[in-house]
């Protein structure tokens, strides 16, 4: 069930949406948020690294990730390495990101874990963590024997989309989180930090779903299968 | 790349949440937030037919819709009948639904159509009748050619999917936005309905997810393919 696209055209549309993406996170932080700080005593500049390091990370750099397989020229042991190492750093990026949310909650006395939001996002640093471990070891040390790689293949792919699409969900919880509260605070529903924020979260969406069009699909026949073909294995 | 598993059993898993999430929602509007009415002086309840109508039609009866073909006993007929069915119903619904939130802002001069969960609710009730209905056309009446429902059938499948982790994303989105606006008016962040809505959306994300695992499985080798495999053609 699988659609029949060029995946690595697809690609492109999905690198140019991490680069749109990842602009429109630092000009909000920046230009109107005030920027970063890990110490400060204006806790908003702490706050600014939860939405840059989850994004960026989670999101953008799992993204590509997730589709190393099949978006670039390399050999399936380099491919592999790849998808590994992405995904490892998509994860440090979002522990760093949920602690900022942490400690900006804490240092401003602000309750943590009630809101929808942050109980998806510990379930998605969780499960995709747990994501990464058994496919490390089934996958590449010291590897499963053929049959449970084969077997395990399907479940893999699918609780991997499983914790993807719970992280692109989250982020668009957040974006639209954190505009409530702004604009509970005065600020103008249709003004342009409202805008870039609401299309910050559709390409959000549209980068997630250009990644999983390229998880569910196979290459035309006339494209040489070895480059292009989806395989953990 | 399908995940094995026998739908029917997983399907009795999507029904209890069904169950669940619709008591759930009902039990939120009514004991918590005063109940239902299409005209009123107090416009809450007016708005309490939005989450309503938009979780139980484009949600669950969109999810019991998306299934049918694995979940159901009959035959491959009379499953397609039932899965076009309810999906309309589910679409009718979600247009009250939706209806009833406009209605809501207008009589309370709310702006409309400023937040993220707005604008992907209109992109989810627009895509939903698009895919109805080119479907409609190509594979009930008058019915396209046997090579294009062959070829279309993983589309109507990644759209259809598409569409439908866009409405469960979109309601988590919604009793999100709802909760905040809540607990800016006061209501205890920690409370009995901040945990009912919060835990509603966890509902929510399984239900949608235990579907999406039927979408994407095969029947166990031993199971008589006929009654249970996934085929729209």
């Amino acid at each position: 069930m699988s659609v029949v696209i060029n995946a690595r055209m697809v690609a492109f549309a999905v690198h140019a949406l991490a680069v749109v993406a990842s602009v429109m996170v630092f000009v909000w932080s920046i230009c109107y948020r005030g920027g970063f700080a890990w110490e400060s005593t204006s806790k908003t500049l702490i706050f600014n690294l939860h939405p840059v390091l989850t994004l960026t990370g989670l999101v953008i750099l799992g993204g590509e990730a997730t589709i190393s397989y099949k978006s670039l020229p390399f050999e399936k042991r380099v491919n592999k390495l790849i998808h590994l190492v992405l995904h490892a750093i998509a994860i440090i990026l979002g522990i760093l990101g949920i602690y900022a949310a942490f400690k900006h909650h804490n240092e401003k006395h602000i309750p943590n874990l009630y809101t929808i939001h942050s109980w998806v996002g510990i379930g998605v640093i969780v499960l995709y963590a747990l994501q990464w471990l058994y496919s490390f070891i089934v996958y590449f040390f010291p590897g499963g024997s053929s049959a449970l790689r084969r077997d395990l293949l399907p479940w893999h792919v699918f609780l991997g989309v499983f914790v993807y699409v719970l992280a692109v969900g989250n982020s668009v919880l957040g974006f639209l989180e954190k505009l409530t509260f702004l604009e509970k605070s005065g600020l103008d529903k249709f003004g342009s930090e409202a805008f870039l924020v609401n299309f910050m979260a559709i390409i959000t969406i549209l980068f997630g779903t250009f990644v999983l069009l390229i998880v569910y699909s196979k290459s035309p026949p006339s494209v040489e299968e070895d480059n292009y073909s989806y395989s953990a294995i």
